[in-house]
């Protein structure tokens, strides 16, 4: 199977696509831009899902769920939000079908059907949240509120891409209140840092934690931080983003709330959310031209067990062994599998879990039997050794530790070897045409320089980074003074 | 709090809206029809998701995720499926918003952003699904198919209830394909007994499993197994449904197979769900007119902790007592809360926990410190007593289990006391307005009968019980003979 995937060096666009498909891990759908999820890539997702929801409730956070639908009043409060949405929206008009008299057997809207007031699908959920938290909140005493929903959202993207670019994708989108400004903004870094500590901790995908530049910032937020990673073709990937919210949509929604003094004031907020986009940052982090390879915390499968055998009896001792070592194993908590099906050779069960990017593969055959070993192949490396069944589990759960560590060091290694410090415009240019990644320079702070730049080079400012050092230089495209470098790159 | 509460028995309708509302579940929202699940309530369906995911783990189900949009064309593919959903869809039109030229800072549908083909956000997934599943569907090797998918679905209703019937709601349905008619009429099967055995050994609600008749099938369905349960007020609702859907759908989307005999056939389907709709259920079956009464597998907190104090010292004192309870009884996977709130009044809180259906109580106050006791109060009976700390996590854990136990039994007996047998439609009509209940009686098989039943008196035929006894009888409106009693009752 693997033979017939493009390598990343001959086309890496081409790679991700087939990669993505092959591996059996999402697909497009009849609908314009929304894809399938396939159960091997819903069960990444759902590992995903687990290791953050655990790691919202830790941090004091309880999931609720909001409507699907935002009525066009609500979604227009906050202008700013509209104004960044409102192009990418799908909307509901009509609540119901009925025969197409001119087509039998076909339907057709009714239109007698008409909503009085559009509904627009949420492409994020701000707008219907704070128009609840209206009714929620009095008083000090009801704050903070600190809320999580996992949800699907719509952005009626034009070009889409597989996990990366959907017009629905699921995500999870935080939304919190509180009742001072600072304590808003220590929730919108302590969720970037929850990020941050997912992203390299669990996906091993090291991140730069920083903050978005004014024309890059959500729709409505007065300050987004984001982790942005980078991906093996150079270009970067912001892989979360949280918002803080200021009092905007306290404003728009008119939420006030009696302060410990006495005083009406209006609520602080803030958001924040990562997406099936992640699942696409995972792939292109770690997969080679053989297929996936996924960190062991993210692996459906940690450890595939392949008979080789010829005859049935072989297969049935070979089998008594395999499901030893499955009982020992599922005790420890790794997932693994047996794949004895007898419709498939050997050779074409390495190939797909090859593909699908299982850690370990053990191969289990009649020498294997008399010695008391096996064959154990790494994904990450592709390696192999003979090893001795005894100790076996242990040796196992030992290197899954290591391969999850060997891979952040990877990436982290290509990231930072990644990071370059330009001084002048030319060295900027070339350096994005041909090293490619994060591009450490001055800019003026201006808006207009930051457009120049993207225009002439597709290059954005992915970020301002949180450790940035303070440092007087000059803007690379403009000259002028600049207090410190921020991060160039093209991006996803 | 509860003091507010309407009893059952002066408007169970009313009692169960306030409920919702006053145990903090759910609210209506803005948008008609759709409701906002707020944090306690969306807790309970998050026990109920782990549960039911575990179950369809174990029989070998895995998930996946379709688009939320079915393209027309699609929808109404299978036509019995289309009609029977075509008057309850909310369609996508447009995809993009501009601003008002008529209205400054407002919004307005762009009207050159119409679809080509209008979309429908899926009341159900079958059509989506099925004409995914052509892709994946060539050979018997490819079977069987067996994927779960979480997501939420739209039924544009005109009469909405919190969690009973709403436009919006979160649920599961599995979709399977498989080789053989028998295969899944096997598969419809056993899901319905695995929502037999979560309603009752999770949620203790005693269910009757069933088929439906030809006119309460699921529109597209050969056959509909479901699970019906008996509320309070004597009207059974529907908490789950699971369908043999024959090769319709493979017929309407063309999805073949190469069978093991190298014959072509079309695929054999099953689909079963079960919705947000259960919570309400599990409301109606248990609670009482001082609030929420909660079996334990499904309460949010287990066991609360109240101290009672008049210094600071004894508060702390008492938090000493409370925090070694808690780290007992975690260590156990009990979910417990110690609430020490200076805000609130201990009669506050034993109101707010009595509302809330906190299934144990403890109150530790400073007699309680000296004799080393603490009061326990059980919320299912009402009862108080001393207990002695000495082994008291043990016996909250026993507790926990005989009053699971206790709630089905009684709800059991509810269930079984309102199964009533009658011979003629005067006792029929009779025991319907005033003992209320399952009406066990004998119906002539035809739709015309049932249909005129349900004219008269409101009562529909909830299913034809799978442990239905051959018995010859004659119709309790016809006459005309029949071979078996059917269940009657008004229903949710
Ligand atoms: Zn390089
Ligand atoms: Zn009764």
């Amino acid at each position: 199977m693997s033979k017939n995937l493009t390598s990343r060096a001959e086309d890496y666009s081409k790679w991700y696509n087939e990669l993505v498909v092959k591996a059996d891990l999402a697909e497009n759908s009849a609908v314009r831009g929304c894809m399938v999820i396939k159960p091997y890539g819903y069960a990444i997702w759902e590992k995903m899902q687990a290791e953050l929801d655990r790691m919202f409730k830790e941090t004091g956070h309880q999931n609720a769920y909001f409507p699907l639908f935002v009525p066009k009043s609500l979604f227009e409060a906050e202008e700013k939000n509209a104004e960044g949405f409102a192009k990418e929206c799908a909307v509901v008009t009509h609540y119901r079908l009925q025969n197409d008299p001119d087509n039998p057997g076909k339907l057709r809207v009714d239109p007698e059907a008409k909503l009085e007031e559009e509904l627009v699908v949420r492409p994020t959920s701000e707008a219907i949240i704070w128009s609840t938290y209206k009714g929620w909140i009095q008083s000090y005493r009801d704050l903070p509120i600190l809320i999580n929903q996992w949800a699907n959202v719509v952005r009626w993207e034009m070009r889409t891409r597989l996990f990366l670019r959907t017009a629905e994708f699921l995500w999870q989108e935080g939304h919190t209140a509180h009742e001072t400004r600072s304590e808003a903004l220590a929730e919108a870094q302590l969720m970037n840092q929850v990020y941050a500590d997912f992203a390299e901790n669990f996906m091993a995908i090291p991140v730069i934690q920083g903050v978005k530049t004014e024309s890059e910032r959500f729709a409505g937020a007065e300050e987004t931080y984001c982790i942005e990673a980078l991906m093996q073709d150079g270009k970067a990937l912001q892989a979360g983003t949280s918002h803080f919210l200021g009092q905007n949509f306290a404003k728009a929604f008119d939420v006030k709330f009696t302060n410990n003094e006495g005083k009406l004031d209006y609520v602080w907020a803030t958001s924040w959310g990562v997406s099936t986009r992640l699942v696409g940052a995972l792939i292109m982090t770690h997969s080679d031209d053989k297929g996936l390879v996924l960190p062991p915390n993210l692996a459906p499968i940690q450890v595939v067990i392949v008979p080789i055998h010829k005859t049935d009896d072989q297969l049935k001792q070979i089998g008594d062994v395999a499901k030893n070592l499955l009982t020992e194993l599922r005790s420890k908590g790794i997932s693994c599998k047996y794949d004895d099906r007898t419709t498939q050779r050997p050779g074409a069960k390495f190939a797909q879990y090859e593909l699908q990017g299982v850690p370990l593969r053990i191969a289990i055959g009649p020498k294997d039997l008399e010695n008391k070993t096996v064959e154990l192949a790494r994904r990450d490396t592709l390696s192999k050794e003979n090893v001795v069944l005894d100790g076996l589990v242990d040796k196992l759960e030992a290197l899954l530790a290591e391969i999850q560590e060997t891979l952040f060091k990877k990436a982290l290694n290509f990231r930072n070897s990644h990071i370059t410090e330009v001084d002048t415009f030319e060295e900027f240019k070339t350096v994005l045409e041909t090293k490619t990644g994060f591009i450490s320079a001055h800019w003026d702070g201006t808006a207009e320089t930051e457009d120049k730049i993207k225009e002439i080079t597709k290059a954005t400012i992915r970020c301002i980074p949180l450790d940035q050092k303070k440092e007087a230089g000059s803007c690379v495209f403009t000259g002028k003074p600049s207090t410190g470098r921020v991060l160039f790159a093209k991006a996803y």
